[in-house]
């Protein structure tokens, strides 16, 4: 027998914002891959009798945990016939769906992606920042502040974000933040262009600080604000004083 | 009374990519105001004892067809409890909810902010497009293609768009297709970029062409493509051949 593996994207944090098609691929699951960012009340609508697997980061390097989890998909695609791998967000904005995706692929096995709201905007709607605006901003890039190792030189080009942007999403960004603000400012960005810091977005523990590129870094450290956290910056930030709801 | 207006994302087409606050929020809805791009299925979720209005676009221009909406929210607001506002895709990614929280704040209504799967990220993932992947994209940027008409000039900054992201998706572009790809390859983007064309993407009618930044203008022609319709540029593009799932 071979089983289908559904990529699917569990959302930010709030366990009701996850999709009608992954609670359904949930609850036929025979097996759940799950991740760090996943919560307890998601995984709580996982069938008993269904095998959940932690497959989060906690041994090796980024390689080595990649190369587990996807053993253990085709390991268990071979026995079982529903197999869900369940990502914090949206398995194609920096969850690897892709590349899990490819790997699938290649030992021929059947599969699906199933989109979840990305930590990104749900960070960001939760704390009255929208990403656009008519009037200021007509684009938003999600870019990552955790660059591949296995890459020679650094491949996002802060400098010339800075002005070719009007709101920057940094994920994976925090322990970077001082070196990616610097950068953006040699790239001609404001000093005082406001940025919001987001952590653990949409949860019970949902926290944010604001500052200017030039200052935030130096907050990050004084309000011992940790990872996961999302870096918002560009004007929309201001409107959280306005539109903040939570 | 004062009610308080939910402005929710119904997600990019696919009804079961809708998340369950939203299906929480419409069961218990007195009124909703709902899209264009909001799909039947979800419509039928909606109480049969509450009232649905359809405020998408069908008469004036753009701003007058904005403030009808914005006035019924608050008319609404005065006399219901329950308001939901209803839109395809997610609120803050082109879809004027920070404008219209703005909005209701003036006129002190309560409102939550709901994100919906956007039909950037829906459509690309259920055309096997990784819109972020460790070998071929750090970065991602989401960009209007139809500019506010009452800015003076354009904003979107397509030449230098060019060189500072790996990956671009366009919403609301396709009749602006030419002159946006002129400019990108006036930008320095190589003429041989991939790029994608995903028509009423996770729907029934889900429909995609590939070209390239230079020939794809006049694919959509030929090939007859209509809006809603979602522009994808980059290498990642080149994926689906691997990973198309659908």
């Amino acid at each position: 027998m071979t089983g289908k593996v559904y990529l699917v994207g569990a959302g930010p944090g709030d366990s009701k914002l996850i999709t009608l098609r992954a609670v359904e691929l949930l609850k036929k699951a025979d097996v759940v891959l799950y991740d760090r960012l996943v919560s307890k009340k998601i995984l709580s609508m996982i069938p008993k009798n269904a095998k959940k697997i932690y497959v989060g980061r906690a041994v090796g390097d980024d390689y080595s945990h990649q190369e587990n989890t996807n053993d253990l998909m085709i390991k268990y695609a071979k026995t079982k016939k529903n197999i869900v791998r369940l990502k914090g967000g949206d398995p194609i904005i920096f969850g690897r769906g892709g590349e899990e995706a490819e790997h699938l692929k290649k030992h021929k096995i059947k599969f699906e992606i199933i989109p979840g709201i990305t930590s990104g905007i749900g960070s960001a709607t939760y704390s009255g920042i929208p990403l656009t605006h008519r009037k200021f901003a007509s684009s938003v890039v999600f870019v990552t502040g955790h660059e591949d190792l296995q890459r020679s030189k650094e491949k996002v080009k802060w400098k010339k974000l800075a002005n070719s942007v009007d709101t920057i999403v940094i994920m994976m960004g925090l322990s970077r933040i001082d070196i990616i603000c610097k950068q953006l400012i040699q790239g001609g960005m404001g000093k005082r262009i406001p940025v919001a810091v987001i952590q653990e977005g949409t949860t019970s523990k949902h926290k944010m600080i604001t500052g200017t590129v030039s200052n935030i870094s130096k907050l990050v450290t004084q309000k011992k604000i940790k990872p996961p956290s999302i870096i918002i910056i560009g004007k929309v930030v201001n409107l959280s004083k306005t539109i903040g709801w939570k």
